[in-house]
């Protein structure tokens, strides 16, 4: 573990995931957004992750962080059972049903930031309650870029603490109906401008297979997802996403509109991996070279002249 | 009328069309696929319509055609009424149900091309049955461009027909749920390839208010939709995009790889216009610089650096 300061922070959750898809069933699978999200980032920069598992915690997924350059001194490891997840695919490989849930050490997460993590420049908020985010955010001291993700649950239930993250951010990231859902609104382009009016300087729609639409002051950006030629296991494909996003800005350093969209590609791509294979399998053989040629193959197909 | 060859020839359907939004509800409006293929087309090329109206077919919606300067050699006019289709949109102004379809003398239309049409080099063969547009294909002499587009009925009960088209036409063009269909296959980027060995150069899939994705030999090419702030009435869209998709490489001549890609985009933004109004209303009153200022917007938000 390095005593340097990480470039990015990621706070999310870990899972155990069961999944069953038409191709196959697997038990106990490394999962969460926080373990998608920082193996994703770890792309590109130095990333700590804040996150909590129970004492069955297999060390083998422990040493697999650590292969991917993950900083652990932000993951607790508490009395109890890890969190778990058990859904189910249909055959499109987009909609699911989730089969169980059980919360165990989650239940009662209180995401700390170590000292080390406190003056990141870069902050990924992952989908857990906005009361935790908030707290998570309080920790950080002048951060550069906050992205924070959310979901309907706590647009439904949390929705004070929620609007007070929202207007704390750098960036929300959200899906389609999320955005629908928060606004109140059909249209993503109004929902886009309804959002950056609740205080955060960029809004990113994520539209799955679709794609993913950022809208900022200064336009939109219409971020394509590359066509995979089969989708195995799309759980954690939205983490990736942000994961990638997130560890491109900061390996960047610069904010800027350039590197902002450079990065949703970069995130583009790495989800379109991701997706490739169960849990992190394919992500652990992700080189370098195999994101140069996938962003030029995606640069290629969104060439007009 | 001149004298001329035109450019283009569109064959498909005339309607007229009760449709009803959570807007508003409007009867007998100028529909069918090709009036608002070649309104589209004709923004940019002479475009000849074949199609089939009957003796109750509004004197003023053919004067809108000529307006458009849409040449009417191919229009036919038969004793009886004319097509008429009515549907309701859901909120989401994307799913609709069909209240009811009087074919009326849509059911017996045998199209011809006149004379000053055969030559023509660039043909759009609107989803009418695959039979119909075999005939027509069988009038022309040696197009240089066919596009044919068809739908769910076609593959369901005219699959032999149907076959034989794909193998003769330059591009076809289907949304995403009929090119699964078509090959019974899911990740749209393996349909495309499966359609290719059928035998046309292009394929392009359709995804609605997601875009298109076109798919060659030489490679794929992401068409963004451009995002609308509002959907009045989404009736045509897909005929909007054939046409000025048309209209646009029949304008430019030469059948190049940048050409298409740029045809592609005018199709994506001419649409764009059309859903912003009840049938060709939006596209009366569209101009040049409608178009060319979308245009220069969408680059925009296709643009990285």
């Amino acid at each position: 573990m390095s005593s340097d300061n990480v470039q990015l922070v990621v706070v999310g959750s870990v899972g155990l995931d069961t999944i069953e898809t038409k191709f196959a069933r697997h038990e106990d699978l490394l999962g969460g957004s926080v373990s998608y999200a920082c193996a994703a980032a770890s792309c590109f920069a130095s990333t700590g992750m804040v996150g909590v598992v129970g004492t069955d915690f297999p060390g083998e997924y422990r040493d697999l962080y650590a292969r991917f350059g993950i900083d652990l001194e932000g993951l607790m490891r508490e009395e109890g059972k890890t969190f778990r997840w058990s859904g189910k695919y249909d055959d499109d490989m987009i909609n699911r049903t989730t089969l169980s849930t059980e919360l165990n050490v989650f239940e009662s997460f209180a995401p700390a930031l170590p000292e080390r993590y406190r003056e990141s420049p870069f902050i990924l908020l992952g989908n857990i309650s906005p009361e935790l985010q908030l707290h998570v955010l309080d920790e950080a001291v002048n951060p550069r870029f906050v992205l924070a993700d959310t979901m309907n649950l706590w647009i439904d239930i949390a929705r004070e603490p929620l609007d007070s993250l929202i207007s704390q951010v750098t960036m929300l990231a959200l899906n389609d109906e999320e955005a629908r859902l928060l606004t109140g609104e059909h249209h993503l382009r109004k929902c886009a401008s309804m959002i950056l009016d609740m205080g955060p300087e960029y809004v990113v729609i994520k539209k799955g297979e679709h794609g993913a639409m950022l809208v900022s002051r200064s336009g939109i950006f219409l971020v394509p997802a590359y066509p995979v030629n089969e989708v195995h296991d799309p759980t954690g494909a939205g983490d990736c996403f942000a994961g990638a996003f997130m560890g491109y800005l900061a390996g960047c350093g610069d904010v800027t509109e350039t590197n902002v969209r450079r990065a949703l590609l970069h995130g583009s791509v790495v989800a379109s991996f991701g997706v490739e294979a169960f849990s992190l399998d394919r992500l652990k053989s992700l080189t370098k070279d195999d994101i140069d040629g996938r962003m030029a193959e995606l640069a290629g197909m969104m060439r007009v002249d």
